[in-house]
């Protein structure tokens, strides 16, 4: 019997023997290297953080206490060690597991996660609650180093001090986010965590007191005390700055000291940060050696690492990495922006090429947009690629510093859609709507892979914001002979029928063309428009259309709501033109994980719901 | 001829004598006195600059030098020494000056501003574009420690320390956002403005101390040293620990100080902080009293500080702070949170009749909402109380944390639609869309005072989110009688005739019942019907309109795009219902400063302008 055998229920392994508690880490990466192999998910921060898992769990109750993980990518031993093991053959699949903490999983996940740095300030809000419901628990925050550079991280952290409640926030220090870090914090971080460090800050400090009367002095006064005035200078100055205990730091694979700061950290009154340093990857060699490969992996082989499924064709990203690289090479005033995400984003090949014109501002998507924004005003051509579902983190510095200013800033926008595995955290189905309402603002959505590439060098060619969505995975390589040039605000005629107009954006091309395919089997005529523009409409088209037709049909992996078949059928409406038009997209819901196609036929976005839904509509009218 | 006759264009402030110089604040304080007591303005924040102003324009040249304000309302000065002292008799009317900095006024503004904690980042983009352009100016963002606190000033400073580029950053620190400033940063910054605060700083050094091995001596040595090692430890700690210089503190209305520190700040090699202490309101005795009620005022007396335009009705606020209030008191798990914004949004009262369950988080929007959820998920049933175009810096939040879980929190959207004389930066016209398009999440909109009440306490029924947007200034007081029971997701009608439908959403309301009284004058039935829900839409009402009616109206201060109208034809188009909508809104611009009737009329959202339109458009059916 392995001790894993022993963990079935919260709490579980609280009944664990020493012996038995040595065991288990080795058996719990041996689970979950094997069961990612199979179904892929994230491994290398999951790797990292069996044992800070572990001494959480010895040390906590579940579920009174209140564990709320960052991202909660990481919380995959959590969910080992809440009951949930035997939903690991089913992680990230269609009704399976979700790979980030969910309430309606468990009622040991207090708090649902998948965007970065939101924990603290969702721990304050537990805390706070606790204390005037006159309850007693106790609250953990675990968010990684690379999740505290973003800004509200710091935000709840400056209110975390001034509530001065009891909140225990683990610093799960891995020196990565999903990339290696950035930023000045990071920089402190690694002062935390080496000597040597301390040298650079003590010349720093020499320098600076040399003005000072007396400075020679107290110079060598401070030499003499050196080590022990290194512990008084350097650790977690940050955070008790902001009057913010701070505790470590402490070995994250050792887990007799975890257990040992964490009961020392239940003591502590008010906020409490335990500076925990784990390793991404450990226990399985190639994750040590690749963390950024590995942090969310596909099927892959054991013994080699390797993935599973070769890949066959471009994806979008690749297009987009290629392209961009090929319009700075022509243009000097092109500059590139990611969010600590440059591996996902494509922009590895241009920080290579292009160094100095590539900027990781860490995971900070409000200052990314406001920095472009500012090179913009400056004289350059900036482009932020980032993924839908974050870039709503810059919502308001796109309307108020971007758009407002109407600034040459161009808005690479991946993972623009439903995105499979990830889930409702990520699915990027908002962006047509917040996008395309914001004044200045040009939309673009891409049919194929061909069409991004024009639609980029299109996007570098306007003077105002404009921005480019594509969808995540393989880059669609069909209607290679529908290549016509892009003109600004301007949809592309697929083919020209009778009886149905569809308007497909973006990705819904492919599937409209499907959608013509059964149409035509069952007796129906049917143009396609490929809409190109999201936003301005193309009225004129839109009217050609509505005029010929006696349906418009319109496709979008969007929320319906501020979308482009609404924005259509209301043209249309206020045109005089009656034509009735149906919309497909999706209808105010959040979309669970889950592969893409499976995820079509849930919500009726497969070609063949939508070509029976056509039909019935057609016969109505 | 005063020293303020001399100063007709950028730099001219150069060629002052000493004693001019010393002259010169006076003069500009009375010159903003006299001129805001006309039109109203920000007063206090720019009482409090003047100096610090003066020194930046004797230090940096106009327009190479780049110099950007965070948020804007202290720009003021920068107007007047830049030329643009005569326009000050139209500051924020119409088609007059801005009362924030704005490109298109001047080529000494180089970014605009109006939200908070944008300067950095914006600076950032500024210094990286000059050294890759090979050019060769200097940038300054100017920020306040209220500004601070927003998360995006911290990932920009994190981003400032890794670039290492040359940027002067000026804290202008007077404890005050507008009301006064919250958090452990400001407890930080306390501690570097006075010398008692280094005692307990101290103690604190030395309670942790003496778990170490010597620390008894290096306590008793510290003692010894403390002057010089309070300049040592103390100054700028959170900035040099991120990798960014710290000078000061300099009295910030001593301008050869100011001037000197300046100077030295140019000379440093990489990011910079200097920290300037100011009084808000310097100057004025009514305004150094109370700095948060002179923040942004309408004209007043100069010889008292009262105002001159007595207040006669209460406003929409006023009906929050008193109607949240009743609502707490008989239920205890109402908890209301503000941004920095407790007198703003009406929340002053709740603070002081329940101090435990109000909390301002500062400027930090994203945190406030993440915080809400939190408090929600453990039991709580939170309002954030908010204006609208600030709401956009929580986006993704309310998308991610609050609607994902479906949890009970109230948005109390305040300065919903135009809000006048602040201008485009400041107009709430986005959130009917980006609250709408959320799934789980409720919009609605009162006509009138009455209807507010009853919509805040209709929200604290629900058990998921809802937003109650509502504009800025006097509450509708018309339509008493009309006060049916708020039911979910129905519509009110207020009365039913032939020929024409309109929708009104919130204050359009009482604009539809001027084009009513209208369109009866000039021969025309016309039904009203109050949206009430914006969110969901009332599709029987809707439809049972369309049937009725020849012609549907909709009225929103909302940009078209993702709002109610768009909503309302899309979903009428997609039920077989041919009749014809016409929709008024904001169409696809951002609205300048002005009175909200003078931008009505600029708009077309005036009922004489929409009266017409709607005639010429029955005409045409």
């Amino acid at each position: 019997m392995s001790v894993l055998d022993r963990i079935n229920q919260p709490n579980d392994i609280k009944y664990l023997s020493e012996t038995q508690l040595e065991e288990l880490p080795g058996e719990i990466r041996q689970f979950l290297i094997e069961h990612l192999s199979k179904t892929g998910g994230h491994l290398a921060s999951n790797l990292g953080a069996v044992e800070l898992t572990m001494a959480l769990h010895l040390v906590l109750n579940f579920p009174e206490d209140k564990l709320i993980w960052d991202v909660g990518h990481q919380s995959y031993t959590h969910k080992i060690l809440t009951g949930r093991k035997n939903e690991f053959d089913h992680l990230r699949q269609l009704d399976g597991m979700s790979g980030f903490p969910k309430r309606s999983e468990s009622d040991c996940d207090c708090f649902d996660t998948g965007h970065s740095s939101t924990s603290i300030s969702a721990g304050l809000g537990f805390a706070r609650a606790r204390d005037l419901l006159g309850e007693d628990y106790n609250v953990v925050s675990v968010i990684g180093d690379g999740a505290l550079t973003g800004g509200m991280a710091f935000e709840a952290l400056n209110n975390a001090a001034e509530l001065n409640t009891n909140l225990i926030i683990v610093l799960n220090d891995n020196k990565m986010s999903i990339s290696e870090n950035v930023g000045g914090l990071s920089q402190h971080l690694a002062s935390l965590r080496t000597a040597e460090a301390y040298q650079e800050f003590k010349s720093g400090v020499h320098s600076s007191l040399e003005r000072l009367p007396y400075g020679e002095r107290v110079v060598r006064r401070i030499r003499k005390t050196k080590s022990s005035l290194k512990q008084l200078l350097i650790p977690g100055m940050i955070f008790e700055n902001m009057g913010v205990t701070y505790l470590g730091p402490v070995d994250g694979h050792n887990l007799n000291d975890m257990v040992r700061i964490l009961q020392e950290a239940k003591k502590v009154n008010g906020p409490v940060v335990v500076h925990v340093q784990t390793e991404k990857g450990l226990g399985y060699l190639p994750a040590e050696e690749h963390p950024a490969h590995f942090h969310g992996t596909g099927p892959f082989d054991i013994a080699t690492g390797k993935a599973l499924a070769k890949k066959e064709k471009a994806t979008y990203t690749d297009v987009f990495s290629t392209v961009i690289c090929k319009i700075a090479a022509k243009n000097d005033e092109v500059v590139a922006i990611t969010a600590a995400m440059a591996d996902g984003t494509g922009l590895k090949r241009f920080r290579s090429e292009y160094p100095a014109r590539f900027f990781d501002v860490g995971i900070a998507e409000g200052h990314a947009v406001t920095f472009a924004a500012g090179l913009a005003a400056a004289g350059l051509h900036p482009v932020f690629a980032v993924y839908s579902s974050f870039l709503q983190r810059g919502f308001d510095q796109v309307v108020h510093d971007v758009c407002m200013q109407n600034l040459p800033v161009v808005f690479a926008i991946d993972r623009a859609g439903l995105v499979g595995a990830d889930g409702e955290t990520h699915q990027g189905v908002f962006d047509l709507s917040y996008m395309g309402m914001i004044p200045n603002m040009t939309v673009l959505a891409p049919k194929n892979k061909w069409e991004l590439a024009d639609m980029l060098r299109f996007a570098f060619r306007q003077n105002g914001p404009v921005a480019v969505r594509y969808p995540r995975g393989t880059a669609y390589d069909g209607l290679k002979e529908h290549r016509a040039p892009i003109c600004y605000g301007k949809s592309e005629w697929l083919c020209e029928e009778m009886q149905i107009a569809i308007f497909a954006v973006g990705n819904m091309v492919e599937e409209a063309v499907k959608v013509h395919e059964i149409l035509h089997e069952r007796g129906y005529d049917c143009s396609l428009i490929n809409v190109r523009f999201v936003k301005p409409l193309d009225q004129e088209t839109l009217l050609k259309a509505a005029k010929e037709h006696l349906l418009i049909v319109t496709m979008e992996e969007n929320v319906l709501r501020g979308g482009f078949g609404y924005a259509a059928a209301a043209f249309l409406s206020a045109s005089n033109v009656n034509t009735k038009v149906l919309h497909f997209g999706i209808d105010d819901q959040f979309v669970q994980h889950g592969t893409v196609s499976q995820l079509h036929e849930r919500i009726g976005l497969d070609a063949q719901s939508m070509a029976e839904k056509i039909i019935e509509t057609y016969k109505t009218i």
